[in-house]
Order: C-alpha cells, then structure tokens, then sequence
C-alpha cells in the first residue's frame, strides 16, 4: 500500500499520546507493528528535556513520523503548526486536523480544506482528518489531498462507526483513494469492520494508550485490522435473511453435493 | 482453555462442510490454526469410498474431532447418531443439535435437554448447540453439559450477533462455564465482537466454506477470534457519550499530563 | 381484532403496576384507549382495604382484566395463580407468566408450555409470555394457547426490541396466530417498530407507570401503536440502498413523470 | 412552536411530490394534519396549464408554503430559484437545498452556507437543508438562519437516522434552534425515534407518497411524530441493563411499595 508516494507494509496508523510511560509506548507501538506513528507537534515544542526523550524513543520504533496539527482551531494555526513540524521532523506528510468544536473535537470542513489547499501548494503531503462528507472528500482532493482520513467516532469516544452507511458510501465513491479510518475506535471489532467495508488503514490512538493492557491491546488491533483486510480480499458470503444449512442433509460427500 | 478434561490452544473451532474441495478444506483448516474440526456423520454414513477419503482428509489435519448431529430433528435421531459417530470417531465428544424448525434450523430446546441428559448420562461429552436462553442453559448444566454453544445467528446466515444483550447476559450468568457462539457468524468483526464479549470460542462453517477465497478467510477468522479475546484481556477503554481529545493540549510531555 | 373470542378494539394492553398513585394509574389507562389491563393477583391477594379500593379502580376503567401470574416461578404456582385469578375476576383469560430467571425475569419456557397445557385443557385462554422461540411458539400453540407474547426485551428494561430479526421470524412463521409484544418496550418508537413488524399488539408497563408522565407517556405510546399498525398496512416504501431524488428534476407535473 | 415568526401546531413537513395523483396528494396532505408544505419551484415553472392546477391544489390544503430549491447543484442556482419562489409563492420561506452529490442528493455544505448568507442578508427566511456537521450549524446560524434541517439520510432512502450520534449532539449542541430532521425517513418509528431525540419537527415526502396507501401513511406518521414528541416532554424511563421486574412480588398495594 502507498500513501504518496511512500510504500508502507502495516495497515495500522497509531498515535503517540497517552501511554501510561514512554517505554509502555515503545513497546505498544512494536507490538502494533505500526509502520507510521502520528505524533504531536504541541507537544514536542515545550522546552522540556522530555521533549528530547519523547523524540528519542520514537526514533527507536524506526516508523515514518506522521506529525500532526492536533488541537489546532484555525487555518493559520494548523498551518503554522505544519511548517514546524516539516522543519522539526523532516517530513512533508502531515495529519491536518482543524478542529471546529472544542466538545467532539470534530474537523472544521471549512477551514480544512482551505489549510489543505495552502498546505499542498507549499509541498506538503496531507492526511486530513475529516468526517464522512461525500462534497467535502471532493473538495479535499481537488485540493491536493491524496489520502483521506474521516473520523468512525468523536476523537477518545471509542464508540467505533457512528455511521457506518456514510463511511461504505465514502468508500464506494472514491475507490481509488486511500482512504483511513481515523478517531472513534474503541475496539478491535470496530477496526475489523472498517476493514471490511475496504477501508485502506485504521488510524487510533486513546484505544491502545488507554487500555488496561497497552501493548496486548495493541497486538489484538494489529490482528484485527488485518483480519478485517484478508476478509474484504477474500469475499465474504452475504447475509441471508433466512438460515440455510451449512451441513448438507443428504449422505453424499461435500463435493457432490451439487449433484444431490 | 479447557473442554472437558481437554487442552486446546486455539478458539476457533471450524467446519467441514461446504468446501469447494477437499484440498480446498485441508488448506481451510490448516490455515484457521484450529485444533478441534466438526465432522457430520450423516456425511460419513454414506457407502461412497469417497467417505474413506474424506476421513483420511480429516485426520491430515492433526485436529481433534467433534462429531455432530446435523440434521438430526429428533431426541432419538440424535442420540441414535451420536452413538454411531462414538464408534466411528472413537472421541466421548459431540456437538449436539437437535433441530426445531426447518427454515432457520434452530434449536429445539426441549429436545436439546433431553438428548442431552441421556447421552451425558451415557458418558458423551456434549457440546449443546443452544440459544441464548438462561433458562435452557441452566438446564443443559443440569443435564450434564459442561460448555455451552449460543447461536450467533441462524446457520448459514451470516447475520453475526442478532441479540447481543442476549449474548451478554448469558456469559454473566455463567462465568466459568466455557460459552461457544455457534453458528450465524459471517465476517471476523462478527466472530471478534464475540470474543470482546469474553466468550471463549467461536464455531464457523459456511463463512469460511463459502467465501470466495476459503484458506484466506480461514486465516481472517484465526486473526479475528485471537484479536477479540486479546482485547477482552487487555480491558478496553469504555465507550463516552462526549469526545474527548486524544491529544493533550498543553505543551507537556505526556506522562506529565496528570498535572497538567 | 380479536384476542380468542372477545372483539377488542385498541391494540395497546397496558399495565396496573408501578403507577406514582391509583388516580394517576386510572388517567393513564384512559389516556392509553386501551380495552385490557393486565392485573397481578399477588397484589390483589393482600388483606389490605387498599385491594378492594385498587379493583374498584380497575373496574371504573371499563376495560377488560387480564389477571397475570405474575411472579410465580413454578407451574405449580402459577396453575394455583391462575385458579384464583379466574374465580376474583370471572374471566377465563390468563397472562401466562412462569418466570425463569431472576435478573432478567424471562420466561422458563418449559415451565410455559407445560402450564400453558393444564390451563387450556381446564377451560382457561392463556395468554403466554414468552421468548421470540419459535419453537417454543409451536408448542405453545400446541398446548391450545391462540395468542403469543414474545418479550421485546427484559422486563422493565426499557431497552426496546432486543432482537428484530427474531421477532420478524416468528411473524413471518405464525402470520395467523395473534402476537403481542410484551415486555422491555421503554419509547414509543420501540412500540411502533413492534407493530411495524406486522404484530397485533403491545402490552407494556413500566414505560408509563414509570414516566415523568405517566399520562401524557400512555397518551404517546396509543399513537405509536396505532400509527405502527397504519404504516404496516398502507405498505411501507422499501429501504433503498443509494439516495434517490423525492423531487423530480424535470419542469414537469409530478402526475406525469412517468413520461418524463 | 414558531418557526422564524410564525406559529405553526403541527411538528409534520410534508413534501408535494411523487404522489399517485393529485388528489391523493391532497388527501395526504389534509391526513397529515400539516400547516407547512414543501413545494417544488422547478414544477412549477413549467409552462403546462397542469402546474396552475397544482398551484390550486396546494392551496385548497390552507397550508402554509415553504418553497424549495431541490435539484439546485450551485449557489447561483439555488439563489435564482429562491428568488422566483419568493414572487411566485409570496413568502421570505425557503428551503434552501444545494445538492452536492448526485447519487446520496447530499448537501454541498460550503454552497448551502455561501447561499444562506446570501438570502438572509436579501430579507429570506432560509430552511437550509444540511447535515448533522455542528460547524456547518453553527455557520448556518452564523449566516442567519433561525431553523436548521439536518437530514436523517439520503433523501429518498427511506433509512431513517444514519447517525443517531450526530443527531443527538446537534441537539444537545443547539438546545434553542428549532431543528427539523429532514429526509430519509422510511417509516413512523423513525420519525418518533427523531422526535424522542427532542427535534422539533419531521419533513419527509416520498415515505408518505410512494407508500402504497399514502393517505394511511400520512395519517400514520401525523400520529408517530406527534407520538415522539409526547414521549420527549413525558420524560420516557432510562434504559437498564438488567431486568426488573415491573409487578413487585410483594402482596402490596403499589402506592406502597416504597415501603414494602
């Protein structure tokens, strides 16, 4: 799978906020398997010595750093907060979240498209986090966007797909653009099933940090994202709206039961 | 996980019916990593040397077999069957299904306790092909059952989890009693959401069998069922009625936010 | 619509217990148009003038009785229930209930059939709360009962239809038999959805006693009822899977369009 | 309930197309119990004698008229149309559709803000159709609209409520705008499932017109909305998780059961 023009071999997108301690991160984040971390500007730019360690240890994971413009409320704001993090992490990729309401942290269709729109003619690679908007997933293309990332849920609410009809839809009129579930997911179930529906890549975060169990949560994501991937690839029967029998009655081998 | 006085590593337990070909269903089994496959006897009655061949397919696999009762509809019919898949399959064990209605092929509950309480006061080891019902599930106890396997779903309809409350009440009242969910499930979120419920197992066939790629969907499943049990270990977070930010916003390293 | 040989006219049964005050009891039945009221025995066994004071109440509501077994957890119980039912309020009619489970109060289904066998072989008309089973149903109608009353969910639970899809087969498999949801409705969408379903009736309580209004609440679930019943009848439009304009695009009169 | 200056009784929106005749168009209309009708400009601007005789029609409702701009793709278009409904129909209303997707007939919310800032400002009343986005609410508001109709699902779907989470947050965010779920509906517990959620009023067309008995549904779905709407101001019981019974066991009268 590519996203630009960068080859990655996991599904799995995976955030860096939250752990219990750094080392519970590192270890989460291995178990994940993750090839691209989303990472946090605001954080990163305090003066602290933590800082410094925080970016050590996610040198030590060896994944891409997706940085991303979380907690940014303006365009100004969001692409200000991009041109640091392309100095500070030496990528053009960048998470642009502009966020629109303080309670369900949910993107600002307005102002995003706008900072997508600045951003990608300075030559940054964009991953907007945004709703199932069919209009607004236009507008972010033709904008410059090669990825796209509506959110399942509210950021932290692990209520998994609020509108699973709009995320099928979003996927069904843009079959060729990579398309990633970002924010809402709470378990791996949930993940699964963004998968079915063809989704490209999962992105969470709060699910694995806040867990009981970090690292098990996030080898049990891991797995599931990419069973919900093997399924969407190996054509699942439909649903039936009355049984069937999955054991033929006759006393005929299975493989004349055509025949019977 | 035990079954009875038995050790399996794996929780999920597959079919053999339906296959394309027998190759198709070693490679199926192969890739599910399951360690205990349900056979038919039905299927096996037959005088067709292509019974011989399916027996040695079976045996390839190196999984213990749980015979069943498919297409049984009588209390006698069951236990007449279970008698000879005994002798046949040289195992105490055997999946249980007394069939009540032809469309849906549910279970017929007072047949189920019946058949039940005779065969394990008989010596089998009974794995009850049941509904949800509490009632009918302290009764199978009673009759001498040791596990206990809810159906998801309809046979064959791969319509997932039609009562998740259900589901849910049913591990509550029964902790300690190994719980199944046999039957309906048709995608691995399906079989994952199961396994989140702190079921221990899952039992599938035409999900597997029927889809377009079965080794793959075998191998989707594995993920799938090993995922939702992971996270039931792992303790999810609990879903929140409001967003809350992943992120913290302040400029501190994230093991400082408690401070914040 | 008739319920074994009595015509009754609304199809919403409503329950006598729980209410705030036996006034407010008396205004909810007559804001609900109801034509029966569940009664509990037990409550009415009591010595306390306040019985006498509560069947008078009862009585000024016009409607017919409809004694419950309540509570009783045996067919023992519940057969001497029904006896005593029949004598205080000289009707044959009977609400079947043997309970099975304490937490969820669900129906021991073989309790059901065999009471429901000793009641309508001694003259009563049973009326059987019971599972969305269907075979359950068919013993059930076989013990003579002419009516069912599957749960929508635990008793006061007020979580709605717990499983549609169940509910909907035992519509679909007993499109003669007189079937009323009894139990777990808390919203009045929940009791349309019922008879959107194509069942007869709705018996609830809880969700009226229980309101903020019990009155204004019986009031609302008379409409969601019979406008669940309307729609069934006036033949629903189908869910469509893509959008479809309501408004035709060309400059036509709409009784044209189908020559546009 | 006003909406902008108006005082309007009934919570139903009913659209004017689609229907079998015109005559039964004004049947479900007047069993609607509607003050307020959706009428189409882009019928009505046919050349044909037959759009007089709508016109005619819908006059003999002695409804209200809220014309619309439906099969509007751009701003200009939308602003155009208002402009001949407003001379046609002589009212400030308009509900105002900018149809972003031709498939889902989703709103293009940057063109419905763009055009409702544009109306306002020239002395419309503006019903903008839109989705449950809180940004794009609070822009709409912003550019001065007093009523939001945030849609259920695809206009034409008959789905009901695609984001029931969505829905319930742009209520709770705007505690004080009347909101108006606006399309998809297929069926009556839909619309009183979006009147429980505290709306203020239900628009929906083609479930009434292309049922097959659209004066029936109409009146069904009078009684539904109504219904919901009851059922929000009665303070409806809390959801629980587990069963309780609803007929205390005790032989009490219920007024005391406080005590028992």
């Amino acid at each position: 799978m590519q996203f630009y023009d960068q080859e990655v071999s996991s599904r799995f997108l995976i955030g860096t906020a939250l752990y219990p301690s750094p080392s519970i991160m590192l270890e989460a984040i291995k178990a994940s398997g993750s090839d691209i971390v989303t990472v946090s500007l605001r954080r990163e730019s305090g003066k602290e010595q933590s800082g410094q360690n925080f970016w050590s240890y996610i040198k030590e994971t060896g994944a891409k750093v997706l940085p991303n413009t979380a907690g940014c409320k303006t365009v100004k704001e969001a692409v200000t907060t991009a041109h640091m993090a392309r100095e500070i992490f030496e990528t053009p990729w960048v998470k642009l979240e502009v966020i629109g309401e303080d309670d369900s942290l949910q993107p600002d269709v307005f102002g995003l498209v706008e900072a997508a729109k600045i951003l990608s003619e300075d030559g940054f690679q964009v991953f907007p986090y945004t709703t199932e908007d069919l209009v607004v997933a236009e507008k972010l293309i033709a904008a410059g966007c090669e990825v796209l990332m509506p959110w399942g849920a509210p950021i932290g609410s692990g209520r998994g797909l609020n509108n699973i009809y709009g995320l099928r839809s979003l996927r069904a009129h843009f079959p060729k653009v990579p398309l990633i579930v970002d924010a809402g997911i709470g378990l791996p179930s949930h993940a699964a099933a963004a998968m079915e529906l063809g989704y490209d890549g999962v992105l969470l975060n709060t699910a694995v940090a806040k867990a009981g169990d970090p690292v098990l949560m996030a080898k049990a994501f891991a797995m599931a994202i990419e069973s919900g991937h093997l399924s969407f690839i190996a054509d699942p029967i439909e649903k039936r709206d009355m049984a069937a029998p999955s054991t033929p009655v006759a006393g005929l081998p299975f493989w004349n039961q055509e025949h019977a």
